[in-house]
């Protein structure tokens, strides 16, 4: 941690300063500069937090030279996690696709196009019972219903089920239900939640919330492993930015930066990114082709009829076609699909 | 709503839209223009979700009339929502001040800060019993033990307590002890814990979160109200944008915006939105000359011996010094303190 | 052009919109909705400004129908643009490749760099003479000097040059030194200096500013097109968010979007989008994925002692590797290098 | 200068870069933490760009401690800088107002809104005559002429005229016509424009860009004053986020943010931030509370006849009624109007 104290402060302000870092059992090494004091602190600087020291007068910035989170990170886990199951391995060589509808409508849909996604290669099947919904009049999910479609649609398929969950009361039928637990973008900082799902053993994926920095992403994966829980994918799915031709944008150069940071897979959602059917297809190829473990996608038989998101689910026929030019791009850098 | 066909769509695409409009009980209006087919929907749009008709073959785009909301805007309700909690009146012409420690820490503490912003003119005592933390190695809160402090602050001060909420399974405390519940800007979009707040006759207040729009935050509002609590005031903390020079960015524009499309009052926190003490007095100057209903502040009798946040918190006597500033800007804008 | 009346709009108010409509020599069509008065206008809506209807009492939105350019747009013409310099064809199968030094600094240095690109297969030589640089106290480029180098390089390595134009005043030293002139992403929005590139007969790259729409980028491109010169290319480099892991975030959805709104090639520079040689390469590999024609890289001989930038300058062997990568992902998609 | 070294950092890497501080005349400082080397640069860290040792092996990240500009920073000059102009002085107790239309259109109107807003209270008129349009089929401004009749309003009015130059090749019509030159938001880095206005003994007022940081703001006056011009004040308009309610987010904390670290004199434009009339007076309000030297404003005595801007232009009697707050909110805050 680096310390850098105001022009203007005192002997007494960095006594005081000096006094702090030592209380914490730190090393405090004093740098007296052209124009103003700088003190790093030498230890595990994370036992003290940088708002103790920011709250102190005479210092004007607090810079961590550590990372605030440990399991996650590349420098407490050098190989990379390698989630495993039922033999889908994700993490590894092979890029896994999951795909189905945005959302669990009716059973019949719901087995149609799970048929359709596993034909064309998909290993998981997405498809959401509870629906985060930014009105409080638009279609919410089927709820436990739903669930129980999707578990059906595994027996029949073999597919793997991933479904979202939203409050920790749901936590048994997930248990239940689902292979991996989804925390949508929107609950990425729901920490309660957090919390939950990290002290049950079964997988989860951990959407990055549309303004979080991928260092908020990592210590949100941080406290579900915490809890216990190591079995932890992280996904890209767009950021809010000023941009309005499309719903987010794609954050990409998100992959390799937390492949660098952390030993976690991580899989690219651009569905959800983009919000139009037309600009699926392109940004899924480049999310391969960026070094992506997995790739998430909207597929639904009857886009007009889908009860949520249908302007960017793709028609079974397209994701055929996409699944062949993905594989090709997945050999091209050397992975396979 | 009014759906913008692409330049090649085709009569068949067209009619189908068409038909899709009907079947909801609306009426299409269609319009040949120079380069394309526009179709105006008449009716109350909001019975078909613009994701419909986005997702048909031919569609452009489909730009909504009507705000997605409604019990929360200014047409269903004219005259200015009062929340009145024992006397206190908040959304009328007295500008009420929210005062305290970001968390609640020791009793001693606590009181002595109570104390303090109770003589400065605060109505209401802040402190957060349960802390949203970025970290899972941070503070995160004293829990019950907090709410049970909060509750004799109260009662020794004759303040209200306004603290946070995070999790549905913690109602039956938050009505023991809070007089005001707060939702916090990470939990805006934690669709079930505003539903269950809605279901609860209790005051609450909804913090913008960090990356969402007004409309958003009003459909937020519309979640707990939808479920039957009338009793709601939002707040502005800042939104996250591409500076760094303060925590957040601060936007005050919001409070117009927000009295021109609600009839909820709106509370502004300084303090979260810059981060830093030197900021936090021209910012709540200029809040309230801007028309807030309410300024949110935190106070710390000893910054740097703050759980949290320690560097945005006022001293007792900084903060009595703003608030008689307050109280001159509040006269000029036809206001009182 | 769609134009939403505000509820309490007096009918006087809603005849003069409708005059000032017909004035304009449009055709006024007006719908009366459950809530407003909306009034769709019917004509080349781009003869009235939006502004000028904004501005009228009793207006409350308007939405422009018609994209708010024309000579890029798709609609105006169909088929690519493919811009032909020397026999190097750009817009077409083939991914082009510019690459060299962030800027010109020493003659040997230049050469060394272009023979090492042109060999690796990069047919477009990029070196700037001048440089935007964000403090006047950096290294601010070597001038026409610079320029005389590169036009040097070009006659030893057959290679075509491509720099940046600062300033309007330097368009004849342009005209003799640069085979394409490379509008900067701090200038898109400088319109003199659009205007005057416009007004020659010379191929023109113009980037994407850091917080431009893709709207407002093509907007930019019309004021080149409208001056004259249809030799236009765009280029995608990364725009500004709150992620501050990388310098900026790329916007690979934008090649897509660009290239569904418009005839003109789009070039993708993960350089300067990234600012971090580790993500130079994924970032590239996923431009040609998502179907760039073409992709500008950094490429310095001894990133240490380039004189800007050099923290994302690829070294020649690196660069060689991923041209052969490239290759590969092309292939792919159906394309070449 | 704080360099921060990869974990897996050699020896030899660590001592290439203590050659380079040491090379650059500066006192490197290593520090061995638990996880890496650290080294802290001792001296005058300017003569050495952060991007230089960024680029080197080992290296993983460099944070300045300094700041990058000197001639406008607060630490080079402790007092407030006070702009002079014909006993109109900018940066005291006094808060200045400039009005007037966004662009100059007739001589009769022009006349007419300058004598309004100088009965109302303003000391200078604003006004285009060369005018920054997204569109090139957008009015573009009156140019010289427009120039002229600002000068005649001048001379008829007493007021001073503020008006934007947007090509180095205009100053001489500048140094003729204008009492402040304006460099607009689009051009705050269009580095020539800069250094040219610098070269003149001419009071400027430079906006900040739509996406720019208060640093690159502070740098981008670094560069007229480098040039030679100390009459330097900066402007607030409104920076580019997510949130679409308003046309911009006006940042009023960078009006503290600016004084704190820089001498010169700021002024908020809340007409361009918002971009709508309703929206102005409150946020004009607020940048008194905020501690703005100056306001501009947009007026016009009939906003649907306007060329450009219309939606945010305030009547001449609004801006009457503004002008008696907004005294009343300067009086509040011990300053005078």
């Amino acid at each position: 941690m680096i310390v850098v104290l105001k022009p203007e402060a005192t002997d007494l302000q960095t006594e005081q300063v000096i006094a702090k870092i030592t209380e914490a059992g730190l090393t405090p090494h004093v740098m007296k500069g052209v124009e103003r004091v700088v003190i790093a602190v030498i230890g595990d600087e994370r036992v003290l937090g940088p708002d103790i020291l920011s709250a102190m007068s005479g210092v004007q910035d607090v810079m961590p030279i550590l990372s605030p989170y440990k399991l996650v990170s590349r420098e407490f886990q050098k190989e990379n996690t390698v989630i495993d199951i039922q033999g889908v391995r994700i993490g590894e060589r092979r890029v896994v696709v999951m795909a189905g509808p945005c959302s669990v409508e009716t059973k019949e849909r719901l087995f149609s196009i799970a048929e359709d996604v596993k034909m064309a290669g998909a290993l998981i099947l997405r498809g959401g019972a509870f629906k985060p919904r930014t009105s409080p009049y638009s279609f919410q999910g089927l709820g436990e219903e739903g669930l129980e479609f999707l578990s059906e649609a595994r027996t029949k398929t073999g597919l793997l089920v991933i479904t979202e969950i939203m409050d920790p009361r749901d936590m048994s039928l997930m248990m239940k239900h689902a292979d991996i637990i989804q925390i949508g973008a929107r609950n990425m900082q729901n920490f309660r939640l957090l919390s939950e799902v990290g002290s049950y053993n079964k997988p989860v994926m951990l959407k990055r919330g549309l303004s979080a920095t991928v260092k908020e992403l990592l210590l949100s994966a941080e406290y579900i492993m915490a809890a216990g829980n190591r079995q932890v994918m992280l996904c890209e799915r767009g950021i809010r930015t000023f941009e309005t031709a499309t719903r987010n944008t794609l954050d990409l150069s998100a992959v390799t930066v937390i492949k660098q940071l952390s030993h976690l897979p991580i899989i690219v959602d651009p569905s959800h990114a983009v919000g139009k059917t037309d600009l699926v297809a392109p940004m899924a190829k480049a999310a391969v082709a960026a070094g992506a473990d997995g790739i998430m996608l909207e597929v639904h038989s009857n886009p007009e009829l889908a009860y949520c998101d249908g302007e960017q689910a793709l028609l079974p026929k397209d994701f055929r076609l996409l699944m062949a030019q993905l594989k090709k791009i997945a050999e091209a850098v050397d992975r396979e699909m």
